[in-house]
């Protein structure tokens, strides 16, 4: 739309997924990933967990990226409904069969090469390595819980 | 995690929903919510459309948006299946009754209230409203297919 005062300082803030246990997402997110965990929010029934990936590149404290966790794009909302992590297994749903809606969330990369070969060394199960199917340049890594991420370069596919 | 160059690249940078009518929700997302629709897919059977916050304050060319679309985070992306505009409702499910997974997107503005305002004036169906509940300071307002969209203020709600 044309620049407008009325919407100028909306920004696209965070997605939400709820997940089964933080005790294995979180460490996939920060660890695998590499985004930080900017804030926990704790409540009686639930507990929140808002990451996000860097863009100071290495300079903001911790203080900061709390600080500015409001302000910026990109943050990932984990949501733990306590006791699910003592489920056999996830009882969410990727979004990706019946029914559908959501399907995924995307990272891009520099390097798509490197990276998928780093997730397959730290054992990330994939929906879709770079050699599967026609499209050779993008892949699709799969979150603790079954959500699909994909993995793509920084410049256009097509 | 600590800085790592292996990671340093990565961005967040799109979250992929699937809508039943472009026609519908690509005027909701870009004149209500506010976003630019960046870059625009066509496939024989499915459109991709990425809708993006203008961060350049009204700067930027449409051109420049575009080739900016890999690069940035807070990229939301519509994924119409050629059809499903010709059903009565959507086939697509939020996220927020069983199955559950994805639960929400979230905006961060400057005046909650006065966003409120203006999208009741333009006719947003409302999930929660500020007066609902106990939490006076959030909204969820619902996209044309049913997901819920966050919309709070750009600081702590705690």
């Amino acid at each position: 739309m044309p620049y407008s005062e009325e919407t100028a300082s909306y920004k696209f803030n965070h997605t939400m997924l709820r997940i089964k246990d933080p005790k294995v997402s979180i460490p996939f997110y920060t660890d695998i990933i590499g985004m930080d965990l900017v804030e926990k929010l704790e409540f009686s029934d639930f507990t929140l967990y808002f990451l996000a990936f860097d863009q100071s590149g290495g300079k903001a404290t911790d203080v900061e990226k709390k600080a500015n966790r409001h302000k910026r794009e990109g943050i990932l909302e984990l949501t733990h409904n306590h006791g699910s992590e003592t489920l056999d297994k996830t009882p969410y749903h990727s979004g990706n069969s019946d029914p559908r809606g959501f399907g995924h969330i995307a990272i891009t990369v520099a390097d798509v090469e490197a990276a998928c070969a780093r997730f397959e060394r730290l054992g990330v199960p994939f929906k879709k390595r770079l050699t599967d199917g026609a499209i050779k340049n993008l892949a699709f890594i799969l979150d603790p819980d079954g959500y699909w991420i994909e993995v793509l370069p920084a410049r256009p596919l097509f």
